[in-house]
């Protein structure tokens, strides 16, 4: 289901949020009136940032505040478990609660030690700003930006259920200034296992579907509060959260570092889910794929051996539909050629949904990413 | 142990060869005096080209002769087991053979019916030509390139006992002109046993260790044809079998498109082989890794997080040494940053030499990459 966006971010009722922006550091702080059930998603990486470790650890007890800083990520560097911890001190200390319930998460640059100092300072100046608003939701937002060009945020309402979220980043497609974080708020009173298991499946269908360029920072992080201020079905707790996960999702994916093109990629009719996921991960991962693409090639070929390398893939059966969310045209249907003029001429669009028909079974998946541009290239050599 | 290049290519003493180009089209042929014992690597891929089928199920008849064309892959379309049954069929008629101890291979474009009639014309050609001489070993190292800048050939003799090879490509690294081919010719007298195990072990340490952008063709295809002239060793062969993959596997490298440095990733002291395999070839994929390079930035943050995505690291333990073959320096060692300077130094080479060391266990591998530029989009989008 599509729900309008209300424009809160994380600022839903109960919250309160701001971010200040230094240089490159910036520093946002998420506040509940109330302490929080919590969930959270991490990093599968073996090698994990401090403020994962350490907020990993916390959600346990429930959360009353967030802190976030930009431009350091707090990873692969010793002390960091200390930072870390004076970070959620000074924010418990300034906020007047207990440091258990503060969590601490950080993007930016690894291997280098992040000046405390100068985000506590930070942290202060936006303690003093914080506010229920619009406003507090999209500097929040801002200000964990890193190589980002725009903020994403998005929040919905549905029978007084509201579920709001801002994020950042996308994978490692800005590897120095690494991470996707993401922190959703909601007022839907629901267990904590139910919390963390709404939170898990949604991830798994949106931000894990989410491929720039394959690689998983120390730092990813995805944190669900909730105040219990309403009563709610988990149904349509669910419906809700999925809804700001996916369209969080697309965003990071539009806003992908270089990229000329957004890119939907589902394959229906696979063997089983693995495989489904599988078949749309690895398309949306192939160079092959996302060079053709910003080439506006209409090289089925290539997304035909990618599906091959991966899953069992008929040549014969398999349809390879492209779309621009308004014409549609077969590259190959049931293993015969298609339509390639007008697969051509869907490429030029900055949206291209690629719908891959396998016919090897009933299980399906989708997932989000881009092309790859030179653009790409020059700002991930250079960016020192 | 390293031999020098005998020059010969697969023209060592009983096998003729030679290779013709019209345009596009390349054909090259190779032929044994005597019936051959043979052994064969095939791609993984689901999806398998015509000549690939074929050519695997006729490996157990032993080879006469191998009949290759350049310019279309003949993958992916009906009829294409026909053609490639034709061009046997050419093949063995013109040089009096039976079709059942030919074979076939093919590289190009996917999806297009090849010209059979063309390629018959210059299975003619080349046959009229075919001689045993070092010649003959360039010309069809010539006929099968496709974006390949430079031929690929190498050869080693050891006390009587010769190995020689051709190939071209690299992985998908040039997908429309897909496919990595590789033809190894000895007079090695082995078992047939002997020979296919020497070869897949071979394949797993050079050609599989390759890693251009990760894709893997349907057309993929390792040959080895014996006319078990001379008693070996098989210890002593398979020495020789390593040298010559191992060195057409860097050679392959070496011309990677668009690429303007060699990389060369070594894993030590991993947990166990599979993990040490997984982590070089993880390195090697990366684009973060990869465009780092290109752009000379000693960002050893990217490696770090890489190889934590997909292998146990311990940052604290972890060394990672550059090397551009004279000097070297650690990037970070036992967890510790290293001379970074230095490491921008080495990182100015064409040639990369990294090597990590885990402190996990004792496993070790190797693997040979490249690294990713804006050519490489730029050829891979333009393509068509």
């Amino acid at each position: 289901m599509d729900y309008a966006d209300t424009g809160k971010g994380v600022c839903i009722p109960g919250f309160k949020a701001w971010g200040v922006r230094e240089g490159k550091t910036g520093v946002a702080l998420i506040v509940s009136d109330v302490l929080c059930e919590s969930a959270g998603v991490f990093t599968q990486n073996s090698v994990k940032a401090a403020p994962v470790i350490l907020t990993r650890d916390r959600i346990k007890n429930g959360l009353n505040a967030v802190v976030i800083n930009s431009g350091n990520a707090n990873a692969c560097v010793k002390g960091g478990l200390e930072d870390a911890e004076k970070m959620c001190e000074t924010t418990a200390r300034i906020l007047g609660i207990e440091e258990k319930h503060v969590s601490v998460s950080s993007t930016g640059i690894i291997g280098v030690r992040l000046k405390l100092g100068e985000i506590q300072e930070l942290v202060k100046k936006t303690s003093e700003k914080l506010v229920c608003s619009n406003e507090g939701g999209l500097e929040a937002a801002k200000a964990i930006m890193t190589t980002d060009t725009r903020p994403k945020m998005f929040s919905v309402e549905y029978d007084g259920i509201e579920v709001g979220g801002i994020a950042k980043g996308a994978g490692m497609i800005a590897p120095n200034m690494a991470t996707m974080l993401c922190f959703i708020t909601t007022n839907a009173k629901l267990g904590g296992g139910d919390l963390q298991s709404a939170l898990g499946d949604s991830v798994d269908k949106s931000f894990n579907m989410l491929v720039v360029d394959g690689d998983t920072s120390t730092n990813d992080t995805v944190l669900l509060l909730s105040n219990g201020g309403r009563e709610c079905d988990v149904k349509v707790f669910r419906a809700l959260l999925d809804c700001v996960t996916e369209t969080l999702a697309k965003k990071l994916a539009l806003d992908a570092e270089g990229a000329s093109k957004y890119l939907e990629v589902s394959v229906v009719n696979a063997e089983d889910d693995e495989s489904a996921r599988k078949a749309v991960k690895a398309v949306l991962s192939s160079p092959l794929v996302k060079t053709a693409l910003y080439g506006q090639n209409p090289n089925w070929g290539r997304i035909l051996c990618k599906l091959g390398s991966v899953v069992y893939v008929d040549f014969t059966k398999t349809s390879i539909l492209f779309s621009d969310g308004k014409i549609e045209a077969y590259a190959i249907q049931n293993g015969r050629a298609g339509d390639r003029g007008k697969v051509a001429e869907i490429l030029k669009s900055e949206k291209i949904i690629i719908k891959v028909d396998l016919k090897s079974g009933g299980a399906s998946a989708r997932g989000f990413g881009c092309d790859l541009s030179p653009e790409y290239v020059k700002i991930n050599a250079e960016y020192n």
